[in-house]
């Protein structure tokens, strides 16, 4: 039987602009919350970067991941202080001038009243040409610019913008995974795994060791867009892990799961 | 008074290798640590990449940051199994043949004996003219090429690797930072802010606002490598403050905090 070839799935990347996550101060949770939340959608998330708050940065990652992927999402950078510099480097990267929207001023004039302040309103500006992007939560948008996604990066703000706009996002089917866990150590598995990998070529299986409470393992997580496929791979897996004199514990089946 | 011109901090990019960060299924906790261990030797994380366990993509970012930065560490993909591929992928990053390094043959025999399979023997290859990471929790060595640093992706291991090879880095003169935070509204502070920041040009002054049990408000953060600055601009910052009407709260002194 010849596998019929699947759509592609959409694919996007992260870029989140935060001096704080690079010096180690705040531990990011946008990217995994992205990640599991664009699975979901079956949009398949390609690659993150952390770059600093500086517009040099900002601009070179915006330019050189737009092209290579069907959307890309930022975090950080659209307050009202002066290192929130996101929308002027997006207006940089994309050759136009940098404007005060229309319709964000109004939002915020509804949402402050007297209290909209000169630097409230930079959170009115976009790139020329952007539309917003809903903000339920403390009403300055967000905006779309092209392919690019530009959200806050508070984590219940960033959520709340990720909702209003994943409806308007050409999605594919859902990235589901299976996974299996073993006291099995990978230097033992390696060889029959490459070779269940190689069977199943449309599946993405991963091996991952861990180490806990003493004991040493394995958990094998086999990824892709066909269930009855990613079945039949983690089937093969379990039964590789009996074959070794393990009882394999069969994990989730989900789209993604919480565990680490 | 002219500011002297401070020595530069050397730089670092960390590339972290893996499907399964991309995928959602796993938080990543490396990049912080590294991030907050590599500011107290006095070296500046300049940017993260997130980059799947595929050969071109380890490859376009290893050769795109390596020439921009002092330092560039990897993690991940180092095992003995199919998806571990990042020797290969720098052998190709450097245009160098990938060998079985004889040190690490010898470290693993000795570890394995007679349970050093051809899958294990994976992890003692490294591209030509490597030196190898010592790794004191489970044997199997990183490596440094160039000014790559290819380390595991495995936390514990990672953080062993990590200590192993800092004393042998230049450092810097570590990165301080200071904190204040008030009940403050950002769109309140930015202007005033904005001309502490111009005023102290070398010191890099952050405002993250915050909303925690019905409560809003704002932390500020100074950082750089010069602990009087850092205590005049925090010093500037808490009575802007105060003559607002708020009562700050001075936070961490500190090369990195692990509040969020």
């Amino acid at each position: 039987m010849t596998p019929t070839s699947p759509t592609p799935s959409p694919t996007a990347a992260l870029i989140i602009i935060g001096n704080e996550i690079l010096s180690g101060r705040t531990q990011d949770t946008n990217a995994r919350h992205l990640a599991e939340r664009l699975g979901r959608a079956g949009i398949r998330l390609r690659e993150i970067r952390v770059v600093p708050d500086e517009t040099e940065a900002i601009v070179a990652a915006v330019n050189a991941l737009r092209p290579r992927v069907d959307h890309v999402f930022t975090t950080g950078g659209i307050g009202p202080t002066h290192d929130d510099i996101t929308a002027a480097a997006l207006a940089t990267a994309f050759g136009v001038p940098l404007i005060r929207h229309p319709d964000a001023v109004a939002i915020l004039t509804d949402h402050y009243g007297d209290a909209l302040t000169e630097a409230r309103l930079k959170m009115a500006e976009t790139p020329e040409g952007a539309a917003l992007i809903d903000n339920p939560v403390s009403a300055a948008p967000g905006f779309r610019m092209g392919n690019v996604h530009v959200l806050a990066g508070v984590p219940a703000i960033m959520r709340a913008m990720l909702e209003s706009l994943l409806p308007g996002l050409n999605g594919g089917p859902p990235l589901l995974s299976r996974s299996v866990t073993a006291p099995a150590r990978e230097g033992e598995l390696a060889a029959p795994l490459a070779a269940i990998q190689a069977r199943w070529p449309r599946a993405d299986l991963g091996s991952y060791p861990w180490a806990r409470g003493g004991r040493i393992g394995t958990t094998l997580v086999v990824r892709g867009t066909d269930a009855a496929m990613l079945d039949s791979v983690i089937a093969e897996v379990a039964a590789l892990l009996r074959a070794q004199g393990h009882d394999p514990e069969i994990g989730e089946r989900s789209g993604g799961d919480q565990s680490s």
